[in-house]
Order: C-alpha cells, then structure tokens, then sequence
C-alpha cells in the first residue's frame, strides 16, 4: 500500500454536511492500489453505543489516485471517525494523529466533524439543480428597438470589433423569448446590462441604471416579469472588481485626488491616478487604466456594492448573479454578499467567475458554484482526439472530485463563453464533434449553459470574434443542429437522473478515443454510448437486461447474450434508457 | 520522483498572505526524494515582466514527506505560480492544471493566490509573541477572602473531588501577583470566573456576573488593572458551547417548554427537556443534561453572546477569549466573534480549544490559537522514552506544517492542563524528564503556557486531581524547580530569538533518543543539547564558531577541532549561545 498516497483533512471537500443530517467523507488512495476503505465512525462522547461502520465507495479516480466516498448520519450531530484500509492482507489505519498499521484506540487522536450546524451546511438553489441555462450579450442579441441604438451603430451581422455597436437591446430580448421557450432552455445569463461605454459593459458607470442602449429599468423588470411567466430564471453579472473610470466617484478622485471623499473607495498606490509606462498608479482590471478596481474592505464601497446586489434581487426579483473576476475580490465581501443576497432571495444562484481551483469559495460562505472552464478544456481536448478515454475518464473523475457535492450538482458547465472562440470553431467547424460535446455536457453532472448562438451554428474564434450578432435568418440558422439541441435539453429536462443521477464510466480505455458511461438514479437507467473516432466502431459491453430503447427514437435496443453491441458512425452517439422498477 | 506525494493546493497553510506584502508558499514531497524545489511565479497579466523564481527551502520533514516553503513578494499584488521540482536528472511541474515532464506554459492553468487583501491578511497579536502564559483556575489558587467562601469550603491543600471547593478567590490572585512577576510570567488565561453553581464554573449561570465566592465585577477589574500594572496581559475563558442548566433562560424553556420565549436559544430535539435513558432530549455538551448547548444561530443568542464577549473586553480591558468547546460552536458566530472582539481591542488574543486538526478555524477569519494539544503529547511521548530522536523530529515537523506560520508564532503551546493529568505526573514524578519537556516548551516555537503549581512541583492525575490547591508554603515548595522555571522564563524572554528565530533539528536520529536542535535569528544563534537517556553521554556536532557560551551560565565552551563535544549526564541538557555580528 502506498502510504504516500492516501489523503484526508476532515474539512472542505474531504469531510462535509451534504445536508443537516447527512456527512459525506471522502479519501484518496493510490489508484488500483487498495481493495476498500471502512469509514469508523461514532460519536466521542458515547463511542461504543454509537460505533458504525460504513464501507466507502470508490466514487472517481484520475490519472493517480482513487477517491471513496460515503455518507454519515450521525445519531447525535457530532461524528468522530477513521479510516480502515484493505489492500490483500495488508490493513492501515488512518486517524488524524496519524497513519500506521495499529489499531488507534478511539476516539482520542481521531477526525472530527464536531457538530453539524444547520447555519453552516452549504445548501445550494434546488431550481439550479434543475436549471439549462443560455447565457445573452444582449448587445448582439436582438435589435428590438432601433430608436435607442448607439450612434454609428452597424448593420446586424456585421464582423465584431473591440468597439464597434450593432444594437442590440432588451426590447430585442423580450421578442424572442419564445424562441427561448422553443429552444427548452429555463433560465438565461446576461452580460453586463448596466450603464456603460463599451459594448460588453463590464466596465459600469451606473450599477441601478440600465444602459440606455439597451432600454430602461422598466424594461428590464418586464424581461425578467415575462421570463418568470415562462418558466424562465434570470441572473445578471454582477461586475464588482472594478468599475469604469466614468464612475463618478472615480471621477471625482481624478479630479480632487487625495482630497476626493471616495479616494479610499480604490486602491490608489500613488497620487495623482494616472498611467506610467503602461502601469497605473492605481490598481486595475489587469492593467486597464479604464477599469479602476474597487476598494471592497471599505465599508462604504461595501454598502453600495451590496446595496446594488440587492437592490436588483428586490426591484426585478432577480434569480441570482454571476460574479465577473470573483477570484480578486475579499472573502470578507463575499461572506457578507452571500448573506445579503440569500437574504433578499433565499433562492438566488450565486455563480463565480473563477479559472483556477475555486474551493475556497465553495464551502458554503461564498458562492454556490463557479463557471468550469476545467470542465470546458478536457471536453474540448477529448473530443478534439487530444486524449485518450482512459485520460479522459481521469480529468472528468479530477473535477468531480474538486468539490464537494453541492457544487458538483450547480456547477456552472460551459463549452465556451464571450471569452474564449465558439464551440463549433473550437471543434474545428466539425458539427459531429460538437455534438458530441454537446451530449456529454446534457448528460454529465452540473448546470449546462448554452452561449447564444452555439445552437443554431454560429462561428467566431476569441473576443471580440466570438461575439458576432445572432443570426435570424431562418435560412442562415442550422435548422438540424437547432432540432439536436432542442433534442437534448428536452431529454434532460424530462429526466432527472440525467441531471442528479449517479454518473460512472463503464469504458474509458487506454488507446481508445471512444467511451460508455452511465447515469443512473432509482427511477432511470442510462447508458450513453460515443464514437469519438473517424471510424465506425461497434461498442460492445456487458448487459443481461433487455428491456432498453433508444432515448431519442424510443426504438427497443437488445443486447445479445448478455452483451449489448452497439454500431456507430465516425463521430455517433447513442443514447439507451431504461426504466427502473421497485 | 513519487508523483503520488507531492502536495499543493492554492489554500490555506499551502499558499497564503503572511502580511500584505508577502505571500507564503509550502510544497509537500516524498521524503528525501527531491533534490530542490523552485516556485515559478508571476503576474498573470504580465507574466514575463514580473516572472520571478524562487528556491524553496525544506522548512520541515515528518515520517512521510519533507515540506518547502518560500515567501513570495508580488509586485502588484497578484500572483500566479507553479513548481519546478528537480531530483537527479528528473524535472516535474506542478501546476493548478496538473503534475507533469512537459513544461506548462504560463501562466494559464498555474495556480492563483488571486490579489492580497488587507481584510483578509490572518493578523495576530504581536503581544502573543512574547507572552509567557499562566493558566489559573481560581478556585485553586488562593483563597484571598474567607469571607466569601461557599458554605462547606473544605481545608486548603485536601484532596480535590469533583464537587468540593476550596476558597480559591481573585483576592487571592491578588495578593500573590508579586509572586508572578518573581516567577517571570506576563500573561495570565484564567479559567471561568462568572456565576456558575460549580468549582469549575464551565457552567455559566450570568455572564455578565462574577462568581460572588470570587470576588466581584469591580475585583475583576482591579485584578486586570494590577496585571496590566505589572505588564500583565489577562485572557479569560469563554463558554459559549453551552451554559449552566441554571442560565435563566434555559430555566424558562424547562418550565414553559417550546411556550418560552427563549425556546429557540437551545437545540431542543423534543419537548418536554428531560433525560431520558441517560440521554437528554436537549444538546448538551457530551451528554451532561446541567450543560445545554446553545443554539448560536439564533441571533438573539448570537447578539448575547457576542455582547458579553465585547462587554468584557470594554469593561475590563481584557487582551483575549480562550474558547472553550470552540469546535461545536458554528463557523458563522465565530466569524463575526473574530469581528467584534478585534474591533473592540485589535490586540486581542483568540484561543480556541480544539484539540485536533484545526486549521479550519485558523485561516484568519475566526482564531489567532488553539491550545496545542497534540505538542503536549508528542512532547511527552518522547521525554518518556517512547519515541527515539527521529521520530520526535518527524512528530514536531508535522506539528510545525499543521497551520500558517502566524498560528506557528502564537499557537499556545501547553504541557498539561486541568483537563489532563499534571506535568509531573505525566513523566513519572521524574523531575529531570520533567525539566527536559520544560527546556523544549521554552526554546520553540509558539506561545508557552504554564499550568499554575507545575513550577513548584504539584502533582496530579486526570480531573479532578489535576485541580489541586497551589502550594504556598516555602517549606512544600520546590525551591530548585522553581528557580529553573524562573531561569528559562528569563531566557526565552531576553532572547528574541527563542520567540520567533528559526527552528531546526540538527540531531535526531534513528534508535537514539537524544536531540540537539537550534533557533537562529539575526542577532542570536542557540543550540540546544538534549541527553534524553538515562547514561551519560557526548553529543558532538561539527561547528567551527568558537565564540559560544552556555546561555544559563555564562561560560565559555569552545568546540575542539571543528567539533562540538557536551557532555551530558542522564537526562540533562545544555543551552549554548552565541552573539551573531553583522
């Protein structure tokens, strides 16, 4: 047994409450090294009448390690527990002391989990749970109302620039919905809608004023009216990194520098505010002049920002925000943002913008979920032909395993965003590709969203490419990939185990760009077939029951003595289900 | 390289602010397996301006692995980082992304410590560092005032049961704080103080009240005006687990059950509150149905709570909270307990009891400390004879990569305390072993605590025999223990270097239980020479500086031909110093 491989700290995503009586524990061996793993568990004050032993599952494994998972209920709230650890006639324990091949006399010297408190369990919006998103830059969306459109706005469907406006709004928006409704989706994502110079808008001059270029603040709260009757959540980006140097109190530091009443809203190393040799004397986004960041730990710049957030939650009955650059903001802010924000809407979704390993704020005080362009690179590389299954199978178990359930069950999945190029040009233009990313994002685990345009064939390589007006042409619009998607966000809208099942890979091989996975949950069975290859491939795997079909055509599918062969062409899929009856 | 044993993630005790200009970086590899570690670091959005590499330096080893740690000072306050890990002709790196032989270009998929901020910086008392702490429990110490004595007080110096009382009483206390200035102490914890039904009082009836058989409010604050006089810092206990089944209202809920207005201030699983089987139908602390624990989410409980934690510091000028039970209370109350206690005195100290792994609550939103149980018992292992040199030294390398180096530098280091068997005790009344554990308390890191009567000899089982009255005839006390107490409170006063310098085992070796370790500042260097056996020995280490001195006594020692040669009796130790000249 390799010693050096097992890890547990009982906190974060290794020991947590799911739920007010339920504690998940999860520890990680060296993969294929160990035969189980025997949670020991109890209370400490009352071990014996309490002891329980729970026999963990392998829940996922990556390129390295096996992970195992389990759940415990606690008779009293508080748990101490260890590990037993198999391998062949091997046994190791592990305890929080330490790790060693003697019986830890408990429960001194074990892990903890003191106490479960409800007011610290991180519960997440049961609707994100629910939820198929399609995230709007709403300037080139739709240009509903021609009048209010930016000076030198350009004809619709003209090439995107760093700058340039084609006049999109929100009246644009609010006639398309059922479009939207067509489509299947049931909740939207906008971009930055609030008062600002550029097209993308995340540099705010007013954080309570709809831009006026794309309509007003009544029209808001009639997009958001008329989407709520739709069936439809909305969440905005809430941009509170840094502001526009239009703002006004950036202004008046410009102005009065040091003297200015909201010098200390930002983070001014130098006065007077100005740029040298390309650095700021201030902090900024990156090291854009223009996008002054905010002082969050000031309490007035925290009033305001957190007055903005729920003022929106109140004023339009907002569904959640998005959080531009959260990774650079306090925790302290976002503590207290969490707590405004739920309290103004229990239910609101909180998603953070972050790349790079986000657990830190996805332990129940910050957000309930980030955007996971993890989850967008290894499905772009694998169905690119860059990996093989067997690597694939071992990044998808890496990111199931970065956090804790809740997450895993709203994490944000996207294929590509206004800032990275489109998923059919990140496909090579190779429509069997994308839609092969396309199953594996409505079948897999988290919340999908769907960058406008993805579905009916818009190109675009990264910003400002990326960011070309949505095309109406009937003609010009990818009738069939259209009737895909509405295909698949239908089938996971109709089926909860593809949205909360268990997910599990049944081949994932060396050398073998094709996979099967399974998802699965007490009422349904599926089993998700890929050709990620330019061959046809049979795929054949173990299967004694017989009463499966075809999710899509509802055609019977049976195996043949006991194994279930499968024919695909180059880039297919296919999609079994079955009903499970208890 | 063993791939499997490298350790990194962007959080907590592996990267984080030490102040607001420096960040803390520490690695984890195998054991002896990797020749040296480089951190690759720099400003994302202008990653080859601001790239910079640092070699890490081993800052600890354990049973298992060796840890690196570096500081990293970011020019603009972001920092993005990987690692370059070298062994032989072997290269990995190992970024957010992966582990891997390929070169992973920057800074994409590195690891972020995202923006150092101020609000977020973990800052503790600069006090705490020098502090040498006495823990009091009043009841035992002196009885100052006979005439507030609880009917029954038995004789001063019987044998302590879990109900009886003595008279111990702040008069007491003082009256005897010249002595503890003699001893050298400038720190006193004492335990509960307010009106509470036993000796102990960790069960409060009024928090706001202290015990009458103590003394009273205006006592209390003399006692800590006399302190402060003296320079004394004084840190009390904080009961906010639970309280007495006394407490008002938790009398209310037992009489008006879930009617009471205060029915929602406990976790009341069933009314009406009784024990049944043993088991109250309330949560207690263990299952003492006189302790009810209190629901801290409430925020009526909250708002009382915290008011007694802020009245205290106000009224008293109290420098800090030990927490009692602090694991089982809930992560929100300490967050905004860290706020209020701070904003009332920044300079106090925070001390929570958890007596395992407890980084969770030290990550500069909730504690500064916690008692440092698990150095108590290494420390007493080895003294024992239960662990050779290298063990000890894996034990304390563990010990020192539990928490950042800020807990390092104040985490309240202790030896016994009323809740375990006396110092004495523990090492079998053998007062040379004794000695050696008080040697190594003295000369490491963190912030020492003596339990009050250890100096002078009292001995002592679990609770309550570990509760003795302190001995204050001359003839009872140890006059020579005493006077080595006071020497090495003395030393580790005068010596800034035994506060903060560095520490580092030179000698610790497999089958031999004797150690030789240093502490190493600027301006001083120890090395500690430790005979942990019981025949003579010769420690002999290779130092070439001929200007050394024994730390207590002042004479020259001089090492012979390159090398260092103490000799030592059974179970004895030397402390050489030397003046380092810049």
């Amino acid at each position: 047994m390799l010693l050096e491989a097992l890890y547990h700290v009982p906190r974060d995503k290794w020991a947590y409450a799911y739920d007010t009586k339920t504690i998940h524990l999860r520890i990680r061996t060296k993969k294929n090294d160990i035969d189980s793993v025997v949670a020991m568990t109890g209370d400490k004050y009352d071990w014996d009448r309490t002891y329980f032993e729970i026999t963990m599952e392998k829940a996922a494994s990556d390129d390295m390690f096996d992970y195992w998972e389990c759940g415990v209920r606690p008779k009293y709230k508080r748990l101490s527990y260890g590990f037993r650890i198999h391998a062949g006639d091997e046994t190791v324990y592990m305890v929080d002391s330490g790790i060693g091949w003697d019986y830890p006399y408990p429960p001194g010297g074990y892990f903890e989990f003191p106490y479960i408190h409800e007011v610290d369990v991180f519960k997440v919006p049961a609707w994100a749970k629910e939820a198929v998103f399609y995230q709007i830059m709403t300037e080139r969306f739709a240009n509903g109302n021609p009048g209010i459109s930016p000076d030198g706005t350009e004809a619709w469907g003209g090439k995107p620039e760093v700058d340039n406006f084609f006049g999109g709004d929100l009246q644009g928006v609010l006639d398309h919905l059922d479009d939207l409704v067509d489509l299947g989706i049931n909740a939207i994502y906008f971009t930055p809608l609030f008062l600002s110079p550029s097209n993308h808008k995340y540099d705010t001059v007013d954080y309570k004023q709809v831009d006026p270029h794309f309509g007003d603040n009544e029209l808001l709260k009639k997009v958001v009216d008329t989407c709520h009757a739709k069936g439809i959540r909305v969440i905005l980006d809430a941009v509170f990194n840094h502001c526009s140097e239009d703002f006004p109190p950036f202004q008046d530091v410009l102005k009065h520098g040091e003297k200015s009443k909201y010098a200390d809203w930002f983070h001014v190393n130098r006065f007077p505010c100005e740029i040298k040799d390309g650095i700021p004397t201030y902090d900024t986004f990156g090291f854009f002049g223009n996008m002054p960041k905010f002082n969050t730990a000031n309490p007035e710049v925290k009033a305001y920002l957190l007055g903005v957030a729920e003022y929106w939650i109140k004023e339009i009955k907002l569904d959640g925000w998005r959080l531009d650059v959260a990774n650079e903001i306090d925790h302290h802010f976002w503590r207290d943002f969490r707590q405004v924000v739920k309290k103004a809407n229990p239910e609101a979704y909180i998603v953070g913008e972050v790349w790079s390993d986000s657990l830190i704020w996805l332990q129940g005080d910050q957000f309930d979920s980030v955007m996971n362009y993890p989850f967008a690179d290894k499905v772009l590389e694998f169905f690119n032909g860059n990996m093989d299954g067997l690597t694939f199978a071992n990044r998808i178990g890496s990111i199931l395993m970065r956090y804790p359930q809740q997450t895993n069950e709203v994490v944000f999945n996207l294929l590509c965003s206004h800032d990275t190029p489109r998923l059919l040009t990140r496909v090579g233009e190779d429509i069997r590709r994308m839609k092969l990313t396309v199953v594996f994002l409505f079948t897999f685990m988290g919340t999908p969203c769907i960058f406008y345009g993805d579905e009916i064939g818009l190109t675009g390589d990264g910003d400002p490419d990326c960011r070309k007006c949505m095309e109406w042409d009937p003609k010009k619009r990818n009738q069939e990939l259209y009737a895909f998607y509405q295909g698949m966000i239908a089938l996971r809208k109709e089926h909860k185990a593809l949205r909360q099942g268990r997910f599990r890979f049944l081949q994932a091989n060396l050398h073998d760009p094709c996979i099967v996975y399974e998802r699965a949950d007490e009422t349904m069975h599926f089993i998700v077939w890929i050709n990620n290859s330019d061959t046809k491939r049979t795929l054949s795997h173990p299967i004694v029951t017989t009463d499966w079909i075809d999710a899509e055509t509802q055609e019977p599918v049976k195996p043949a003595n006991g194994t279930m062969h499968i024919d695909l062409e180059p880039y297919a899929y296919r999609i079994l289900c079955r009903e499970l009856k208890h």
